[in-house]
């Protein structure tokens, strides 16, 4: 198998599935419960929080458990709005979001929010002049992604935080779901309020998500209830998928200090490999993009075909993000960047992880290749 | 160990823990992935679907699996609210709901929503008369649970649901956390719109529960996003621990036909040792209770040291609910049942599950007297 598709989602790594185990069977207790298995694993979830925040340069409190980047986005977004709306309703964010912070905007408008979408360049990035002129005396959010999911374009979130300190009233959330472990991101710098992670992107399991909500931003509970988080998410914690997500984040982060240097070698050498073929056009910009995906046009081949095509090599590959794939639309982020139709409808996406290997690419190129010429003798 | 505490969080059966490394390990692609992968997931998540639906005699696209009953309770509170807002803004609950219930209701009265909380009477049951009483012409939801967390009084589901045809205008929601696999609830004979249950207090993993939503009724989504779950509940869906969940509710469903008789001795046996002690005094009523919860005060003794005395004996109860327990409260249920301050305050929980025995009873019996008996001296 060669597996292709990392930014839908990525195998956990055998340890996680390991750690995970553990905790559900022997460490079961609810992290609320006075006694000594519950003691217990509040003690697990206490490490995971304080190991996660070292790794990502915050502090404990403020890390808060979700289960997952949908989530943590929709909690972010309307937890901002809620929360914040007597400072006004205006929010920006980018054309080229994720649906789980475009479709809470949408959410939003129907409440009487007001929101502007940024438009991005060729190579799918925003422009700062842009967002300047779209800032309002009432704007209180500006939600951008850090690593787009479906072409893999890198935002300038530092340069956006930076000028963001100019206005105070605005926080500054970013989906950081696609750049987590491969495209560093230091929260500080960047002047973050609010940053979206999932464990499933890193080899951890489903069912776990981080929002990191810096110390002094407060948030309308998405989950009221019992008061979990530090009152911030409720729900009886997932103890085992917490402690198996930080496992996985040492471990992606320990990956990434060792393999990224060979990663961009095998982004490099797919992007030369998919260039050579004439009916590819590639869609990934070379310059400020994630080192794990890339994306390329088929030239008005069905991509969907190409997809199964490939997958009876046991080859897994996706047509645009994996949300956006069974709804047979055109990528969105094409589409932004100025893409045509044609081009839009037949995107495909290599998304990687530190697993992949320079070995794969000719089997892969060669499986390619086949399934194009296939295509054109059905179109023909 | 004697484990109590089955009301705070069930030990997952050894067979529902392998089917989850199962799914995570071979079957890790995202459902909403063309490839074989996807195909694969979205098969088991289809099968999961279709076999709780059929367990619960509903129709597969009922069925929402959410990350568990904090979120299915929010989603169905907010949920309602921001969907049926223009029919009226009265909501009706109970004084005795769970936080996530409670929570999620406050909040709405920020927002401008009015809520209407039922009294209960001594035995911890509502008063169908009131519940007429409070019914308006702009009331949109009643939201009542099924069996209390706290003391295990069953609520007249299906009478209330009678009624509530009369009103075609209020939805119905049911909080079954506490009741799934331990009193049976028919969901269409009670009228019910929506449902609330959780996977981890049926001895299935963290991470998964469900909402039932009846065909018909629409809902805004809590978490928006990619359209996963029918457009209802967007992120990636946790296949694993869903179709651990599937099992653990066989496995449940199969154990109370074996073995529900065998619990009632159980339940009986408790109420008549611990009714037999002096300093006890049970909250439980004997009429319409839950098989697996007996709850009791001590006189006025701490129950929090209580609850660590009987740890040491490894005997794991709880002082109210998990979720309360931390904040050293008095028993809002007992409150609410007209028990005074100290009755509250000095409140254990013991919640049993289908694996408890008969032969644990004497042994915590012996454990309890002890730790009375040590906490009067103390007191002394």
């Amino acid at each position: 198998m060669i597996y292709l598709d990392n930014s839908a989602t990525t195998k956990p790594f055998p340890e996680v599935v390991d750690s995970f185990v553990t905790v559900a069977t022997k460490y079961f207790g609810n992290p609320s419960s006075l006694h000594e298995l519950g003691m217990k694993a509040e003690q697990l979830l206490t490490q995971s929080r304080e190991q996660i925040a070292k790794s990502l340069g915050v502090k404990p409190s403020e890390i808060i458990f979700t289960s997952g980047g949908t989530e943590a986005n929709n909690f972010a977004i309307k937890g901002v709005a809620l929360t914040y709306r007597h400072r006004g309703n205006h929010i920006i964010t980018t054309a080229i979001e994720h649906p789980s912070i475009t479709e809470p905007c949408r959410q939003l408008e129907e409440l009487g929010f007001d929101v502007s979408y940024l438009s991005v360049d060729k190579t799918g990035r925003v422009n700062i002049d842009e967002l300047v002129k779209t800032i309002r005396d009432d704007t209180i959010l500006v939600s951008i992604m850090h690593v787009n999911n479906e072409i893999g374009s890198i935002q300038p979130i530092e340069e956006i935080g930076q000028l963001l300190t100019q206005y105070p009233k605005i926080l500054f959330h970013v989906d950081h779901v696609q750049g987590i472990g491969k495209v560093p991101l230091q929260f500080h710098k960047a002047h973050i309020d609010l940053c979206t992670m999932s464990a499933h992107k890193f080899h951890g399991l489903r069912g776990a998500g981080i929002l990191y909500v810096r110390d002094g931003v407060r948030l309308s509970p998405l989950l009221a209830g019992g008061g979990q988080e530090m009152q911030r998410r409720s729900g009886t914690e997932n103890v085992a998928a917490i402690v198996a997500m930080a496992k996985a984040l040492r471990m992606s982060l320990e990956k990434y200090r060792e393999r990224i240097a060979y990663l961009w070698d095998v982004k490099k050498t797919w992007i030369r490999e998919l260039q050579a073929i004439p009916d590819i056009q590639v869609n990934t910009p070379l310059e400020h993009s994630a080192p794990h995906i890339i994306n390329f046009s088929l030239n008005g081949l069905k991509s969907e075909v190409f997809v199964h095509e490939l997958a009876k090599q046991d080859i897994f590959v996706s047509t645009t993000s994996a949300c956006s794939s069974k709804k047979k639309a055109p990528s969105k982020t094409l589409l932004a960047m100025g893409a045509d139709q044609k081009r839009a409808e037949s995107a495909v996406r290599v998304s990687l992880s530190f697993e992949n290997t320079l070995e794969e690419i000719p089997i892969a190129i060669r499986a390619m290749k086949e399934a194009i010429q296939k295509l054109q003798e059905v179109t023909r």
